[in-house]
């Protein structure tokens, strides 16, 4: 029914072997380092010696800007470096190619060369568009990540995607580029809107339900992220770094999603896209994906590969979250819909992630059990649970 | 003086092990077939089961359209096959992101799927709109590559590099993207314009010099490629494929440029994009690389790892190409702004290529020794060689 083993996909491009053929092979090496820091602008922090010893352009946001900007010229003036700073306004309708190419430009103009660097200090849509103009300028140059929301810090800020808006498709032109490095400094989050939280604790829930049952019971005690005002305790600093760590686990062993179609950090990410594009984004992205997790877990149960205990404890789980857990927008055609565009997107399989238990997960690789009954079904159970 | 040993770049951005630091690290195996191929457009070629099994968009140039779109568009019927044709004006005028992003949006009007093809069917420019738009969609697509053009079968469409212009500087903006497959067809010399047949004998002439005498004394024997009106006899044949595999060899051990900064096949290519600049683009880029290579020539003459033998013969082979070995936009001072921007590309060192003997070459790594003197001696051997 279900399967946990990831299987490779194929080469659909080889022949094999003929008189006048040459097979050009590489093996590329890509490592990064994520560090969580302290201070990130303090003048013997892991970011002085990146600005010290290259040229960099640094884009971020009004807010951030509005913060720490002064916290940056400092350090620029304190380190003598050769350092710019584009401030962009932010926001999905401005993740666009043109704000990649405006990101280009000042990196034509400033002439960085092939070992200088972007620095991204930002949320989610800042680091989409840096990356992809890091991914671009003279084929590809150094970015150096700072996340400054939560969900930029456990999720889109520490992995190798961007992407931006193209023709009404969200995220249709991207890349994968790997940043050069990433410092994360939980002190960003005491400043961070409070829905980017919301956003980021949906993401932890995720990578707990389907990768470590540790990280969901600290997420439940208080202090933790999740309750607390300052999120810069030792005690939250604990709870983001474990995230930090089984996400980073998961997103390495299938870095540029060319090893296999079959991915947990999928998962709440398969009916999620549906219900923000239906509600016109109305839902945000967290609560999208929550609202996935629940169904997901309703699926799981219906299909016998979930208890009911199971399922409760992931229900309450997400409340305690102020996650929502139904839309009405989940019906069994807009789920059908779902469904076929991820097999779509995922080799012709919908790969649904569904939790067995708490920390753990697999997969449902047959359109054809995810029967209109079965859907009707999973859908009740969340909507009157 | 002078090194053949590539040193490997250290990263710069690693500092070691850390409490809170996890280290992300992946290898990406990547592999592409290159074939030659008897007549591409037939029912059984090796073309025919990539279109007859995905959605492929194929991109092309007006004048490979009127001779070859026919027998396309057969194939095309032949074969049931969901293949939509894009018919671009190139040029290195048109070589811009708006081309690639209007192929994106052709894309995406054609839904092509993340296992969906795009086909370049055409020269060098072609070829990197393609590559480019191609690692953009949807992260990157498969994108198949036909070229039609000499330099396009030897070099520019059988590696992974992708660029278009910026903001007036060539190649400012691309990628690194390997092809899914490289098909060569020999036939398509027959139909090519003459200057691109002058261009790619230029790098055929560059491959052999520092990588195989073999190849250069194939290409002065009579009926060879060069002086062959119907470059499709087997003679001919010969002599491309193994001009094809010995640039493949060379380009595999660093495919992604990030293994060393001193890499034979920029012989050619340190003074050739000044002289290509200076004479505002009339003086064509084969031309210009064999200019460079003249002078290179000299300078390792003049340096005592080349004998006076072997630089007359380099001369010689040269004429006989149809080649120039001099310029008058070549000054010590043009020169040493070459070098300094060649510095600034190869990781601080000019790594200027310089032949040793027929086959065989070496890099200057320091700027000092290409002092004034050195640079003005050379020059005056090939302006009055």
């Amino acid at each position: 029914l279900t399967s946990t083993q990831p299987h490779r996909t194929p080469d659909p491009f080889r022949d094999g072997r003929s008189e006048r053929m040459f097979e050009v092979s590489c093996r590329q090496e890509r490592r990064y380092e994520v560090h969580m820091v302290d201070d990130v602008f303090a003048v013997d922090s892991r970011l002085a010696p990146l600005l010290a010893k290259r040229k960099t352009l640094a884009v971020t946001t009004p807010t951030v800007w509005s913060i720490y900007g002064q916290r940056l010229e400092a350090l620029r003036s304190a380190l003598g470096a050769d350092l710019a700073v584009f401030v962009l306004e932010a926001g999905e309708g401005r993740k666009s190619m043109d704000m990649v190419l405006r990101i280009c430009e000042l990196c034509h103009e400033h002439e960085l060369g092939r070992t200088d660097s972007l620095l991204s200090l930002g949320g989610g849509v800042c680091h989409d568009l840096v990356t992809v103009a890091a991914s671009l300028v003279r084929r590809g140059i150094p970015h150096v990540s700072v996340p400054t929301t939560l969900v930029g810090q456990i999720d889109a800020g520490v992995g190798v995607k961007g992407a931006v808006n193209f023709r009404g498709s969200k995220s249709y032109l991207g890349c994968f580029a790997p940043p050069a490095k990433v410092l994360v400094d939980p002190a960003f989050l005491q400043t961070a809107p409070a829905r980017t939280r919301t956003d980021g604790v949906a993401e932890i829930v995720k990578i707990g339900l389907i990768a470590d049952a540790n990280l969901i019971h600290l997420l439940q005690e208080p202090n933790s992220l999740l309750s607390c005002e300052t999120p810069s305790t030792n005690r939250t600093q604990m709870v983001l770094w474990l995230a930090i760590r089984r996400i980073l686990e998961q997103l390495s062993t299938n870095l540029f999603e060319d090893q296999t179609y079959q991915r947990l950090v999928d998962f709440g990410h398969t009916f999620s896209g549906q219900v923000e594009e239906l509600s016109g984004y109305e839902i945000s992205h967290g609560c999208a994906v929550a609202i996935d997790m629940a169904l997901s877990a309703a699926i799981s149960l219906t299909l016998g590969s979930l208890s009911n205990t199971g399922f409760q404890r992931i229900l309450t789980l997400l409340k305690e979250c102020s996650l929502p857990i139904y839309s009405p927008l989940l019906t069994v055609a807009s789920c059908q819909g779902a469904l076929r565009s991820a097999a779509r997107h995922r080799g012709g399989h919908p790969n649904l992630v569904i939790p067995h238990r708490l920390g753990s997960g697999g997969f449902v690789t047959d359109l054809a059990i995810l029967s209109d009954d079965v859907l009707a079904d999973s859908i009740a159970r969340v909507r009157t649970p």
